[in-house]
């Protein structure tokens, strides 16, 4: 190993390599492996150590007044006011969980104070204490002791801290270095120059959102690694590598540095050791040419591992990364092209928000809620609004998901200098942590610029400016990927790609019309992806025919963008989003028709479908569960609607079969009048029995809409009723599936009273159920009525769920809600709705009193 | 009137006069008179018009980001987020009065925003607009559109703001004069600085805890004035005044001046008129002396009034004061003398804080408590700890109740130069604003400043060099008054009058030791008085035998002080204060035998009772009623406990009389057992009879304990009995007073189970009533198990009470509880205690289910 030529793609991290000494404390940069107190972590093709994330913190809901009064509690001081309620919680760990649902006001926004004794014990003289965060809501300070040692005026950013020095005046001053003072200060006050600003469409979370560990270095390591690498087009691959050392300590002996690269396989490519003298700034490291690569590929994501060893005479520090070859190019006006061929672009986009922990995911629910989107077929995803976590990052790597990342610069408007600096510092941040990423294709620059409330004035001007500058940044830093944005008409040309605002059949005209919007656009910009289309929907309300109050909502003349005040629920123009019912429905045949449509145009590059999960919104009051955008395809608590089965039987190879409606097994008609079955699936033919009686076997056509000609009719015969469909995949496989309907005779009258009733819950938790009814006692199956349960007892609804079963508030979906309520003794509920009487139920300890 | 000799009481007035010109807009030395839009304010002596505060506002309760952020919500503009969640209130408001009270969690410490359209239609050109503020929690800004106008980083300190210049630049560039933007932001965020501490024993209210008026004034107006009088021994009396005048224009015409003194009777006195050229500065202006005055004193608190008129060509401004003249003196060691002769100070103490309104007192309220305070016979009251509104002070001048007001340095320890400067400049303000009032004898210099928690070091010498420059400033200032300060053991030498900290019978010994206690300090400093002395009690709660559990209690040798973590209710040595039952029964007892020492030792200037009404409290969240200090003589919501007639009985003169025990007419005993029947009253003789039969006469006697011999000893009967007593007062009055009790057997077992019930209430709301019951369903008189209530449906109760009825959680007192709750439509209520079953009751709409 020695110094090489410079290769033209490492360009810019040497033009860069003054300034980045300067920042030179990026977490993200490396991924430290640790063999002490390590968890492990398996990836598909390595074993990666982790530092185990420190555990034990407390955590207080307010601003304390400063790092003094956080250590006041002590037990040793008698001057504690007890009203301090210090609590245990894990750490990732997010404050607005709970409250961001909260029907009945805005979450909270204000600082909040986390404290952890860090033990120490063990450190040699020479050895470094780190302490790393993957990021938090939404900024903070890091203490040690009294003194402040770090602050992060960047939301969402990974950040390390060097402690060392403050842990050394901590134990000199007779300290236990077996409980050091950490504390961090997180604060997501209202901020008009915040980032993401206010007016964004989700909450700026409050919390150590992301783990934190606490690493030992020695005095000899790696403080940061820039690794490149690129696919020829001849198949043959390199890589290079930029190595600077954090180096607390002379050493006479040369370090020496072992560097292993190893392939898909497993198998070893390179391992070779060489020893170099101390070095400041970084050297370049050039490996061998990998003659035949093994490219990576949303169908075949191959990941190559480099794992880099320095040492020294004061001991060891490694690094492993993972990387993979592929080409990415877009044709002019399309379509897109993944190593030389075209790949269409099946995207949706993720929040880091979830019912009951916010913005906090564990390990577990992040590998769940990626494995979902995976299986559902998607190739890619837009991570809105903000840097997300490493983990994320790996798992696209891992599971074959090309990423558009974005900095939070999401509405709002433009600031002073010291705001656009932070957005430089932001992009420039993220992508040093992330560029290694094979996943990552775009560097998105921003969202809905042209959207201006925070500041007096509307400086489209500055926008354009800043936004070149950011463009500007991110090409020197990593040439290899595109920028992005989504939504600022006036600043379409400076980004290498455009996503327009584009909701046909929601926020404006039919979802007929995405065509035509679609093709408005193509030849507006070279390169265009179309990000965030969809609509919502209430999870569980199904209605036999959705288009019933859209009579009066106009055709859109190709221009099928949101405009001021569309996303609110009432008011403006007719539009779906505003007189539609959000039944799963409607938003069937809305998803339907958007995928028929991209996959019949050659030239398109693809979508990001808005949002894979439904998530917390702190602008969205009045929706059918308060403060939850409803667009995801599975609910904030996870579960599939309809629609994530109609994106499944387009984009997924697995065979797949889902009848509509399973959410909601409730259908309605009148005699005479026949019922439609319509099921989603990827099998070539498909038969449907009901109550054994064969309907006939369908031909699936991708080219017919809907359901690509999967539906049938059957006729109406109100009671219970069995549907039983098979299909048969091209590939060979077989699959079943079967439906029990309830089926109603239509006629219900107007809503007259609520009827309460216990029923069997699969958790061990109550359920109750709310049905409307008419006066007649028939359930009115399209009410939408409002309601509202409140519990008194030993009853309780768990706090921040967001969805069908925990939100307290709830329109009704398909004339009915229900709630999964902890019991830990009687209690009762009881259940209001805006003229219609309130009903009461009491209940003993496991049954109603 | 002409420029006359400067009498010495004058000095300080003029040597001030340069630091007053820079703090010039201090609201507090003016009592404006405007007789536009006035609304009548009835005094005893004079009629004064007192500008209408400015209604129609909407509140914010959090941080918004800032102005702009707070006018987007603006109709016309789309953008505005619908979250954000404006209501209306009326100022006074009180943003914590709902939640300093709530059991659940501490109250809420953040910024807030209010918002205001101002009219200032009809201004001339010349005509200055200026916003005066009685004070608000706990810091503040004032901004005229996206202008701060002001700063406020004083507490509790009102202030005036010209506003003229900012209006102007608002309708310049097109602004509605009919609507021009006026927010205020308040914050009570913990902050180690803050003044008062968080560390004090009372919550730091958020809002707008006093009135904000718009005054319009000519451009040339009296911009402030200092009054000052001495009562000369031979009675005559001498008023002098200096005017500053606020000129915003040139006049070379002169102005006029106008004096108006009016005596007690309400006849003119003094009525003069002279011309000026204009000038800068204070000029100063003296009455012709008042030859024979008539003496305020709380007995007869005579006010005469100023009335002083500026006239130039642009128009009048008037400003009127009341003053009286006393003479105030301690004798070395004891005792108090006003007007040259012995008073006793039977004081109390008020916090601005009351049921329901937290700190934001409406004139109505204001009033009765203050009347409530004079019925009971006080004739002093200390202001804890915070300068109070002008309106406290007006009623104290005109009911006759000398007064202590402080500075709000409670607590904390000291910070740096600026935390100091802070201090200087709020007791400057205080002493300039109220020193006019007769009322006010001593000028509080802080409170418990020997508690070091917010600072590092526990750093007594430069407290002890603070509170040397506060009481040479207060001296300065106004010289005729007295400084002070409590428990600062450390520097007790330095005010005129030293309190020590002496809680006998509470926090340590027995009341017996309180003589002792206070002859310990006697020696010790020159002046003193008692401030801060009684104990808690849970209203309603009574027991026959409250000295059960106080065996283990310590003698406290002449030292009843309270230290460090006395104030818990548990742990620590032996103590009323965490063994004692906190029945009314004990405090009873306490507050007698204090009273009964205070009247026998000549020598003494008096005390302070701590303090007149149960108040909200962060630091005391286990409390029988959480977050409520329950020492006060009348409950939270304005009801007077037993005690409080303890009081009166010895200090009032009206002729009055009260049986032990209405609060909870419940007594329990054993066959052959009689029990105590007490009387309080200043009756000569009281006769008592118990179902028509006599038991005798009792001749009054304060230096008997207890109830100054107004006891008896009746025999037990179980069941309904009737007390009836007769008093005849040395006046020639008679009172009779009847109280029905409810006597039980003693011998219940152990709390088994809780009942519901519903009974009448006196208002519109539903009093459900909790009993513990044993295993026979006798109720369990002693208990005092922790009860939690909640509720669903359309049942809730108020929040913000902190008093029985309207506490959601509350020990139970004399073996029961109940609440008040409102009722629009049908729910339940549960009821919860530790190791018993939860009790379910559902409601109808008015009525049991």
């Amino acid at each position: 190993m020695s110094l090489i030529p410079i290769y033209p793609f490492l360009i810019p991290f040497l033009c860069t390599t003054r300034s980045l000494q300067i920042s030179a404390c990026i977490l993200g940069l490396l991924r430290i492996i640790s063999y002490r107190n390590g968890s492990k972590h398996e990836f598909n093709h390595s074993l990666i150590v982790m530092p185990k994330p420190l555990t034990h913190w407390e955590y207080f809901d307010r601003e304390i007044g400063g790092p003094l009064a956080v250590w006041r509690a002590a037990p040793a001081d008698a001057a504690a006011p007890p009203e301090w309620p210090w609590r245990r919680v894990t750490v990732p760990h997010c404050a607005t969980a709970a409250d961001c649902v909260d029907p009945d006001r805005p979450y909270s926004q204000h600082p909040g104070w986390y404290r952890h004794r860090l033990d120490v014990r063990g450190a040699n003289r020479y050895e470094r204490l780190i302490i790393e965060c993957g990021g938090l809501g939404q900024t903070g300070e890091v203490y040690i002791d009294h003194t402040c040692v770090y602050r992060q005026d960047l939301a969402y950013d990974a950040f390390e801290v060097d402690i060392t020095d403050a842990v050394r005046d901590w134990t000199a001053s007779g300290g236990d270095p077996a409980a050091v003072r950490l504390a961090i200060r997180v604060d997501n006050s209202r901020d008009l120059d915040a980032l993401p600003s206010d007016l964004a469409d989700f909450h700026r979370h409050r919390g150590l959102l992301r783990p934190v560990v606490l690493n030992r270095r020695p005095p000899i390591a790696i403080g940061a690694l820039r690794l490149a690498n690129e696919c020829c087009a001849v198949g043959s691959g390199r890589i290079e590598c930029a190595i600077r050392l954090d180096a607390h300590a002379d050493t006479a002996n040369p370090v020496s540095i072992r560097i292993q690269l190893t392939d898909p396989d497993g198998a070893t490519v390179v391992d070779q050791t060489e020893d170099h003298a101390l070095w400041t700034g970084f050297k370049l490291v050039e490996l061998p040419a990998v003659n035949t690569v093994q490219p990576w590929h949303p169908e075949a994501p191959r990941l190559y591992t480099v794992h880099l060893t320095v040492k020294s005479e004061y001991g060891e520090h490694s690094v492993t990364r993972r990387l993979g070859f592929r080409r990415t190019a877009f044709e002019p006006h399309g379509p897109f092209l993944l190593n030389g061929a075209r790949l269409e672009i099946r995207g949706t986009h993720r929040h880091e928000d979830a019912a009951a922990i916010g913005g906090a995911y564990c390990p577990i629910t992040l590998r769940r809620e990626m494995q979902q989107i995976k299986a559902m077929g998607a190739n890619a995803i837009r991570l809105g609004h903000y840097p997300q976590d490493d983990a994320v990052l790996d798992l696209c790597d891992e599971l074959g998901i090309l990423v558009w990342e974005e900095i939070p610069w999401c509405r709002g408007g433009i600031g002073d200098a010291a705001y656009r600096e932070r957005l430089n510092r932001s992009l420039r941040r993220m992508i040093e942590r992330h560029r290694h990423h094979p996943c990552v294709v775009w560097w998105g620059l921003g969202n809905e610029n042209d959207w201006f409330g925070d500041q007096p004035q509307r400086d489209e001007h500055t926008v354009r400016k800043q936004l070149a500058t950011l463009h500007r940044l991110a090409k020197t830093l990593d040439p290899q990927r595109f920028t992005a944005i989504r939504r600022c008409h006036f600043a379409a040309d400076i980004v290498d790609v455009y996503s327009p605002s584009i909701w046909a059949g929601w926020y404006r005209g039919h979802y007929r019309e995405y065509r035509a919007a679609l093709e408005t656009w193509r030849d507006k910009v070279s390169a265009m992806v179309h990000a965030e289309w969809g609509g919502d929907s209430h999870a569980h309300r199904i209605h036999e025919n959705p288009y019933l109050n859209l009579g009066g909502v106009a055709s859109a003349d190709g221009q099928c963008d949101e405009r001021d005040g569309d996303f609110q629920r009432h008011g403006g123009a007719p539009r779906a989003a505003a007189d539609g019912d959000w039944s799963e429905s409607y938003i069937c045949d809305l998803m339907d028709w958007h995928l028929k449509e991209q996959a019949q145009m050659p030239w398109m590059t693809g979508g990001f479908q808005w949002v894979f999960r439904d998530f917390a919104t702190p602008l969205r009051p009045d929706n059918p569960i308060p403060y939850v955008n409803q667009k995801g395809l599975i609910t904030r608590d996870g579960r599939p609607k309809d629609a994530y089965y109609v994106f499944q039987s387009r984009w997924a190879n697995e065979p797949m079969l889902h009848i509509r409606g399973t959410t909601m097994p409730l259908r309605w008609g009148r005699e005479g009048e026949p019922l439609t079955v319509r099921v989603d699936s990827n099998c070539e033919r498909v038969r449907l029995h009901v109550d054994g009686v064969d309907y006939g076997e369908r031909a699936r056509n991708p080219r017919r809409f809907p359901a690509q000609g999967l539906s049938w009719e059957i006729p109406f015969k109100p009671g219970a009723m069995r549907l039983s469909a098979v299909g048969h995949h091209a590939g060979g496989g077989r699959v079943s599936r079967e439906l029990s309907l309830s089926v109603y005779p239509a006629g219900w009258g107007p809503e007259h009273r609520l009827e309460l009733a216990r029923e069997p819950c699969e958790t061990d938790r109550i359920r109750i159920r709310c049905r409307v009814l008419d006066k007649q006692g028939r359930l009115c199956l399209d009410s939408r009525r409002l309601l509202r349960l409140t519990c008194c007892g030993e009853l309780s609804l768990p706090p921040g769920i967001g969805a069908m079963g925990g939100a307290a508030v709830v329109e009704a979906a398909t004339g009915q809600a229900w709630w999964d309520l902890e019991e830990s003794g009687p209690g009762a509920i009881a259940v209001s709705a805006q003229d219609l009487p309130t009903v009461v139920l009491p209940l003993s300890l496991s049954g109603n009193v």
